[in-house]
């Protein structure tokens, strides 16, 4: 189910800048009990990302009466919002921007109920991301990097695939943020440079700090992340998924990662409950 | 006018991987007298630049013959290729990818005449672009660093920005390449980290070859350009445009790019006569 600038329809016009350039925004949502999950958190990165691209603010009343359309009747899911520059003619200058919004709603993927509670294997991507500050933290849609990497492997054993910068440090997974318990300290990447500030990575920085762990944004080696006490992994549409192995090593498995599950599932702002 | 997988039609499926990932390539291409011109040459590099990617090859049968039903009367203009992974769903998995092909063709965009006899004014962009050597050469639709860049200046006098990379390594400009000429040397950038590798500028290369100029391919400074015997852009829809001003300053002149303008008329490569 989708809808186009508000109408039920499935194509676009492909004169559409997302089509030529990339040139939008995207979010992925859970939905929980027809309602969109962290939906607050959600817009306001999508405002923001217009902000540093330079696109006009969404109508958040037009999001919204979107969204209820589309969610009536879904109990789970995931709906995706692109929000894209608009149609316009050849050139990379935007002109007069009338942006189009595409509002789809789709399954929950289907992974095994392990991954939740065993935690994941994950693996080294070989591709090293580009600096670019001027796009870092944003959910952008120029994605051939996530494309390219997460190529590189088809075992559907492995859930993830974790990418580094051209500096060697650690940034994010393919589709997920990435965080490390050492001792009692909590550690994430910095995302200045390179990666997506994930609505659940700051939902997770929240509740640690509800929960009394320091958590500080950290330029991150792969040594750092070897020697770490727990490592888990979070998006908008799993929450939180514990790291049992990397790329064929063990990676030892606290407790902070399943309380944080615990959570996110009492306070609605996951869809699968495990 | 737009063929969409050889259909008459102007819109596009939604959750094509273009539009949530910029999943694609493109040619840009000059129509002379109801041909794409250097046509090879843009079947080459879409062709390498699907390999890169890990696209399937495109049938090239195909893009000729929509390129035939298209150009049909079209005495000159630009002809434009967008080739991409085509419709999937959600994740950054290909999957079985049967690609999308849109071709279409728009009149030719109208520059002052003064901009090929006498040269442009060009302007330093402030963006830095990213490096990223498993994209670097190819023209995918990424293009969010030259959406960027573009929008940095809107005085419709000034014809391009040239970019530099995070090295502040000259690359080229937001839609062209670019060549210095030193004494009797011609450079112009490396384009391994960053940087679109132009068919026009391919087509350069040969000339230059031809007229017995040795030219390389360097890591250009700011100021190797500033102190250059000549300074010239060139895409395939402009060919070659002596460059006079460079963020103010006088850019000297000698005729070099005058006499490719000329060679390029006479092989019919460019659709303006100067």
């Amino acid at each position: 189910m989708m809808l186009v600038n508000g109408r039920r329809q499935c194509f676009l016009d492909a004169a559409d800048r997302a089509v030529s350039y990339g040139d939008g925004l995207f979010e992925t949502i859970a939905v929980v009990r027809s309602r969109p999950a962290l939906w607050e958190a959600h817009l306001a990165r999508l405002r923001l990302g217009c902000q540093r691209l330079g696109l006009p603010t969404p109508e958040l009343d037009l999001l919204d009466s979107d969204a209820r359309a589309l969610l009536d009747g879904v109990d789970a899911g995931v709906l995706k919002i692109v929000y894209t520059a608009g149609s316009s003619g050849r050139g990379f200058r935007r002109g007069a921007c009338s942006p189009t919004r595409i509002l789809s709603v789709s399954p929950l993927p289907e992974y095994p109920r392990a991954w939740w509670q065993e935690g994941v294997d994950v693996r080294w991507c070989a591709l090293r991301l580009a600096q670019q500050p001027r796009l870092a933290g944003l959910k952008h849609l120029n994605r051939l990097e996530q494309v390219l990497a997460r190529a590189e492997w088809s075992d559907p054993r492995v859930a993830e695939g974790v990418l580094l910068d051209q500096n060697e440090c650690v940034i994010e997974g393919t589709m997920t943020n990435l965080f490390v318990l050492v001792g009692e300290q909590l550690f994430t990447p910095m995302l200045d440079e390179a990666g997506v500030r994930g609505v659940m990575r700051g939902r997770v920085l929240e509740l640690a700090a509800e929960l009394g762990i320091p958590c500080s944004e950290v330029r991150l080696s792969r040594a750092q992340m070897l020697e770490a006490d727990e490592v888990f992994l979070t998006n908008s549409v799993i929450g939180v998924w514990p790291v049992c192995r990397l790329e064929g090593h063990s990676v030892p498995q606290r407790t902070l990662a399943r309380r944080l599950q615990a959570r996110l599932q009492a306070d609605e702002h996951v869809a699968v409950w495990v």
